[in-house]
């Protein structure tokens, strides 16, 4: 099952050297999930060529402009596009007193549905579940209300093996995959374990969009497979990333280690930073699994 | 005196071929006046080397958000990067309860002042004046209160010939180039005219973005040097240009004909149009002064 993530934006607060602000797209099973919009998403999905028509759910982490004001423009194009199929939204409450007022003065009634799930950053709960994943919030410690998001593949079915089960009427595969065994009628027990390998595990990936060490988070992202973190500054500038709630490229890599991660993406980078390598070894001297998470590049998870 | 605008938008409703929404950067004498703001205006300005900072008035003709919908993200930026000197905007009156609600949760406070003049639709009106230009609403005919701008130049002094005024007292020069003749102690008479070359003739740049054909408007714009108007469709779509309150490209070059202008800039092309020539060809049958005002391209005006 596909299972990985495409960046399309890598800058904080705004956009400079061909870095765009915060997005990323998630396609889990040929699902698409738009994680944060940032202004010109839209044009990011063209430009590597994605289909903003196939994203059904998309998460805002929180009101700072560099994690949604593309969410409108987005939206839009949609519509005028001749969208008609639904579309969820995960955000704060105001985002969609924002989206509204816009749609109101330009007296535009979407063609699609748009149904909005208002987020609480308070604790970390359960707030979207399909047959592929489930999507928790990660409280994180940022100057408004900000969320992260867990999203963790649901346990798959065995799989069966191929060659093997071609005499066996498929009405069995159900349970076979399952790894429930099967009498039959002539009281033939055909053994799960015998037809199927195991599934794949479970992975599990969560994206911390903006916020600053806090270890009251770090229970949510304990072991998930892949960790975007943001790492707005080098270490030289922690007091500037304690004052604006932000991370450094070091603290990143601690974050990673001590949660015991496979991978860290890191991104959110400050305009300061013309080039991206001194974050990136920065945050490798910690954990050595790292990657910039750069405009249009895909990272299996 | 400097008088040119540069195309940083050509795309009606959604960004397509690497066309963005409507937005435009108007140099007059080096202050520098923004027309409407489409989603990604700020990366375009950054992308043709313009610096955003050195804009101090913003005009918005209506609030479709391809016309609008990058101005929060680029307030925002010069928020960020430093900006204390004032910014005018000029728009629609719900503009500013829009731009508000998104500071307001994303607890920003600007660091500059941001002066708000509401632009009512019912009639043309000067909206500002400063010493380079006055500024004039043009009254639409679009699905919404649209306006569009005129740009008109000031009178200018007379200028000084070179070599001529070299023995006379630079405190005569005021009088010279305002046409007025000058009596010295002596009793000599210094002619205005024997001094000073007439002043380069006012000029004046109409912006049409969003309306359909309608006569109501001709009177404002007749005569202007310089017309940008919409062409968002092709005539054979004529109905579909009437439906949604557009222009077809044969009638942008009536209009430009009717109203007596010099120059015809053609923009806001429908995203049906993958190359454009068709419809500039289109335009020229009818009126030949006319240029494509496509991404990144100046004109003199």
């Amino acid at each position: 099952m596909k299972f990985e993530v495409t960046i399309l934006g890598s800058s904080s607060a705004t956009p400079v050297f061909n870095r765009n602000p915060s997005a990323q797209l998630l396609n889990c099973n040929e699902k698409f999930y738009l994680i944060d919009c940032g202004e010109g998403t839209q044009q990011q999905l063209t430009k590597y060529n994605l289909k903003a028509a196939r994203i059904d759910y998309i998460f805002i982490s929180h009101l700072h402009g560099d994690h949604y004001f593309g969410l409108i423009g987005l939206l839009s194009s949609l519509h005028l596009n001749g969208r008609i199929k639904p579309m969820q939204i995960f955000g704060p409450k105001p985002l969609l007193e924002i989206l509204e007022i816009q749609f109101k003065y330009s007296d535009t009634t979407l063609r699609y549905p748009l149904e909005f799930f208002p987020i609480e950053a308070d604790e970390s709960r359960l707030i979207f579940e399909n047959s592929d994943l489930m999507v928790k919030t990660i409280i994180l410690n940022h100057r408004i209300p900000t969320t992260g998001f867990i999203f963790q593949q649901k346990q798959r079915q065995r799989k069966l093996i191929k060659g093997k089960t071609d005499d066996i009427p498929m009405a069995y595969y159900t349970a076979l995959k399952k790894g429930v065994d099967v009498e039959l009628p002539d009281g033939e027990v055909l053994k799960s374990e015998d037809y199927t390998t195991p599934a794949d595990l479970p992975r599990c990936y969560a994206y911390c969009s903006d916020t600053m060490f806090d270890e009251r988070y770090f229970e949510t992202i304990k072991n998930c497979n892949t960790l975007y973190h943001e790492a707005t500054f080098m270490h030289e500038l922690l007091d500037r990333a304690n004052e604006t709630h932000h991370t450094t490229a070091l603290q990143a890599g601690q974050i990673a280690k001590i949660n015991g991660v496979e991978k860290l993406l890191i991104g959110h980078f400050s305009s300061r930073y013309k080039t991206l390598q001194m974050l990136l070894e920065e945050t490798q001297s910690v954990f050595e699994y790292t990657e910039l998470a750069v405009e249009g590049r895909t990272f299996q998870l």
